[in-house]
């Protein structure tokens, strides 16, 4: 018996229809597998696989994306790379490919779909540790990090009463051979994370795995 | 006498050198004249007026500019607007407006200027109070001030002993017709704050006039 009533869930676990993006990738992975195992329907996106395929980064694949989805009562993101490099290694355009891939991406996927999106339903965006706790080389990923923990603080106030959360994982997947020393990713807890988000009530929050 | 120590000035006031972006308009111009009357060096940049005139979001008039100022022992910034808008009348181009003007225009900015700043020197950046207390209309803001406090934070890690902060007044000064009910700004505290950064010691922070 739990001793406080931690979020208590606000969807039902049942015919919740959840799009994942990313749902290939590790953490999507674990994340996917997790929110299956609640017993949640699943459509699985990415670029080169999935249920359906799609590059959510570009504005046209997003719409037809959507299109095939119908509607649906949670989005999950778990994917968008970033260049880590030492900052003078960086240029303006790996940050302005990193603000595509990491933050304009997610803001766009919310944009699209908020007239459609089920009245309960809910968006679980990805952001990640760099933006609170630095690394040498992780300053674009930091940048963006910060964007996306502010859009959902922000969001959330203009969309409600659907949700919309960011987990914060320990350590990007694409820089786990890099800093997984300094940040060791426990994947079961980001997968949790991302259940607390969806089938939970908060709604504006950076959630830390 | 003060009772603590308060960021014992790191600059000599006399011959420093600061070089002042946005230096006309509403913040800027209180900045400016607050700067100068602690005894610097200012030299002004803006679009349509100052010392030197560039807009500094493009890549090649940033380059013009530092060609035309030479070494400088500080930087302020001091513009960059933002759209005011409900969510859902923000478009795509909105944020990658926003993206362009409000950060990676001052990432560029530090970008670019590494080798050449003395090395006791520092980069003020401005960002704003959407991202840690959201209004609506403020989302795009939030989401590029979120942005900018988290640059700095992990820049500064990386350019050390080269210091940099970011000033996040409480109000826009686009935005004071709609929300100076709300955060009511004070312009002398805003000044105040940019000073600290120059003349202080900090670095990696997010100063709250």
């Amino acid at each position: 018996m739990a001793y406080f009533t931690w979020d208590v869930a606000s969807v039902s676990l049942e015919d919740t229809k959840i799009l994942i993006i990313g749902a290939h990738r590790t953490a999507g992975h674990a994340i996917t597998e997790h929110l299956a195992s609640r017993g949640h329907d699943i459509i699985t996106v990415g670029r080169t696989s999935g249920d359906i395929r799609a590059d959510v980064s570009d504005l046209k694949q997003l719409e037809s994306m959507w299109q095939q989805a119908g509607t649906v009562d949670a989005v999950v993101y778990a994917a968008g790379d970033v260049r880590y490099a030492e900052f003078r290694d960086l240029s303006s355009s790996d940050f302005e490919s990193a603000w595509q891939q990491k933050a304009l991406a997610q803001i766009n996927l919310v944009r699209t779909r908020l007239e459609h999106i089920s009245p309960k339903g809910s968006f679980t965006l990805i952001s990640g540790i760099p933006s609170r706790d630095p690394v040498v080389s992780g300053v674009a990923a930091a940048t963006l990090n910060g964007a996306v923990d502010a859009f959902v603080k922000a969001a959330a106030i203009e969309i409600a009463p659907i949700r919309i959360n960011a987990v914060s994982p320990s350590v990007f997947t694409e820089s786990m051979d890099t800093f997984g020393d300094f940040f060791p990713v426990d994947l079961s807890e980001v997968a949790r994370s991302f259940q607390k988000a969806v089938e939970g009530a908060s709604t504006g929050q950076t959630i830390v795995p």
